[in-house]
């Protein structure tokens, strides 16, 4: 008799999808009602438009006809425009052999956890939501949340996660929170690691947007680490669904290129060619990402200095803000904090998402992402928080 | 500890691609000594561009802005145009509910059988290749070949098989045969299916690739099937990897949106633009399907009409050809055929993938596809087969 594999029971859409599907059904009506516009706080998607230089190599590759069945595991080329780039950013001695073409970041998560099916993975919490609700339960993995304590790590927590964990998955610049983890940090954390033999997951979907600090990768100092990187959010280009994979051991890399080409058959061949150039041409990316951080910049402010006196994480990189918003709810009345945020929110038009999405202790929380909007409608945004909720 | 999940040690690279491999080296070195062009027989894909209109409609979703996350399972214009598609098909009654875009055929092959992880799948051989090596193992599903004899159906091995089997898989046309399975023999097995409780997979990537008879799709006259569909194969876009899948059941198809929102996060939303236009244009599309198929045919009359008295399936549909050359092979003194094949055509300046890659009992046999080469060249390649083997 024909079986429905357990994990497919186990996941849902993410909760950052189902939020953005309830705001597309009430927007209008609510815009329609108030005239006011609507503020999309929830979802990491980016309010601009692809560089245009990346469009036209996109354009290119069809005219070349670079549509054909991809290499297994990600074009020769588009492998050395991803090894230059690592250079750039100080991570050195890569071969095409440590490097897989994936479809955004997400299928390089979803393909290492999916290699090691099963086992215990620790991970700090507040965590990136599609994790919770979809990698980790695809894979069978039992997920050990080490929570941040005001957003700092607490050693002792790491410590003793790592004695019951195969893996450690790691994300920095962190979404929710915005915090870019310290080269002491990290080098903290791997050398954790190291002692009690658990392999590092990297997630690091956000390297290039950084507001304070600097990202530092712990491919730059470990063996045992698989980093995912994305092109989603760097360039704008969610839904080209395009990222990499990097790891120093290659017969890992050569059992994810098997798991990719058996999902996909490889990430199309012209979307390799547009990503390979978004990183060849360095003046037209240089001056893409001063423009573009320019402009995050102005959102985040236009962001932490209209929350006020709320209790907020300092979104140092990534573009979101975790709001603590627990004194502002009437608790004797409420039994589920989340969706009363959720509710209140949505009726004064805006969409965000609850922090139980984010793990285990953050109801009355929510995650704001200042980059869909322009800075005037996130300033707007956030002072009408402020005041639906009485801050 | 942590463990590498047992189905990532099963799964090999396809057999195709590594005989392309080989043949990406071995190719120049023969040209250059011999003077004579290469024969590339061995993958199903195809030697035209992509239709203009096509890429076109790539380049204007991009202006569009259509570059931001695709929705969870496929945009609603995309699925509109997908349901009109299999209406002018005779598939009627298809909701947006039914339907889930998928990186080509073989993302929703590999989302289906992974749904139904370790069941036990029976289906016909031989068979392509990539279901044996790939698809199944990385479901840990068990494989029960039904053997086509004469490439004709032995009804009584169906019923046996149907009687230890959770699905069957069903591919027509036919991957590597080039059989197109009639409407007399598809509802046979549909009521057969139906009467042991077996769940249909219905592989239908060459549904417009028929050069004799009709291609017939379960979908017609049954409710508890899944078929997988690909723009691959009809519109020269394998490097586009873009396709879609069709089930009656929604709940089936909700769990399996999960799946693939999990893995990738949806397909790469210009794609789903790309081929929507695809389907919508239909003058466009009518003109390529009717130049693209009268170029198709001059191929496949180029092989067969050069085989001479070889033994082949008869290519009615696909682009394959199967061969059966054991009469050619000097049996006393070759333990393997297949390696035996494959290194005396290679040697001899042809890449054609070994009969054992699609199943027990086909050492000695080759697939030929005749969509990669010019007709002129694929004649050349037959003749040269011909003389090689001595027939």
């Amino acid at each position: 008799m024909r079986q429905i594999y357990k994990a497919f029971n186990n996941i849902g859409l993410s909760k950052i999808v189902e939020v953005s599907e309830t705001a597309r059904n009430t927007a209008p009506k609510y815009e329609q009602e108030t005239g006011k516009p609507f503020i999309y706080f929830q979802r990491g998607e980016v309010g601009y438009d692809v560089p245009g230089y990346i469009r036209h190599a996109l354009t290119d590759a069809l005219s070349k006809g670079l549509t054909r069945y991809p290499k297994s595991g990600g074009e020769p080329w588009f492998k050395d425009a991803v090894i230059a780039h690592l250079e750039e950013d100080g991570i050195t001695n890569i071969k095409k052999e440590n490097v897989l073409c994936t479809y955004g970041g997400q299928e390089g998560l979803q393909l290492i956890f999916s290699l090691f099916r099963g086992c215990r993975v620790a991970g700090f919490t507040p965590c990136w939501s599609c994790m919770l609700d979809n990698i980790f339960p695809y894979a069978d993995i039992e997920f050990i949340q080490v929570p941040l304590t005001d957003y700092e790590v607490d050693w002792n927590k790491v410590e003793n996660a790592l004695k019951h964990a195969d893996i450690f998955y790691f994300n920095t610049p962190h979404n929710p929170t915005g915090k870019v983890f310290s080269e002491e940090e990290v080098r903290r954390l791997v050398a954790l690691c190291a002692s009690y033999n658990v392999f590092l997951v990297s997630d690091e979907a956000y390297k290039d947007i950084v507001f304070e600090g600097t990202h530092f990768s712990p491919l730059k100092v470990s063996d045992s680490v698989f980093s995912a990187f994305t092109f989603s959010k760097t360039y704008c280009a969610t839904g080209l669904r395009t990222g990499y994979a990097v790891c120093r051991d290659p017969d890992l890399i050569q059992k994810l290129v098997r798991g990719e080409y058996t999902q996909t058959a490889g990430v199309a061949t012209p979307l390799q060619y547009a990503f390979k150039e978004a990183l060849r041409q360095k003046g037209a990316r240089d001056n893409w990402i001063s423009s573009y951080m320019k402009g995050l910049t102005e959102r985040r402010d236009a962001l932490v200095n209209n929350l006020d006196t709320m209790k907020i994480s300092s979104p140092d990189g990534a573009f979101y803000c975790f709001v603590d918003l627990n004194d502002y709810i009437p608790h004797q009345d409420v039994d589920d904090r989340d969706k009363y945020l959720l509710d209140l929110l949505m009726e004064n038009g805006i969409a965000a998402v609850p922090g139980s999405a984010f793990g285990e202790g953050y109801e009355g929380f929510v995650r704001l992402s200042f980059s869909t909007l322009s800075a005037d409608l996130v300033a707007e945004g956030a002072k009408r928080l402020c005041k639906i909720m009485g801050a």
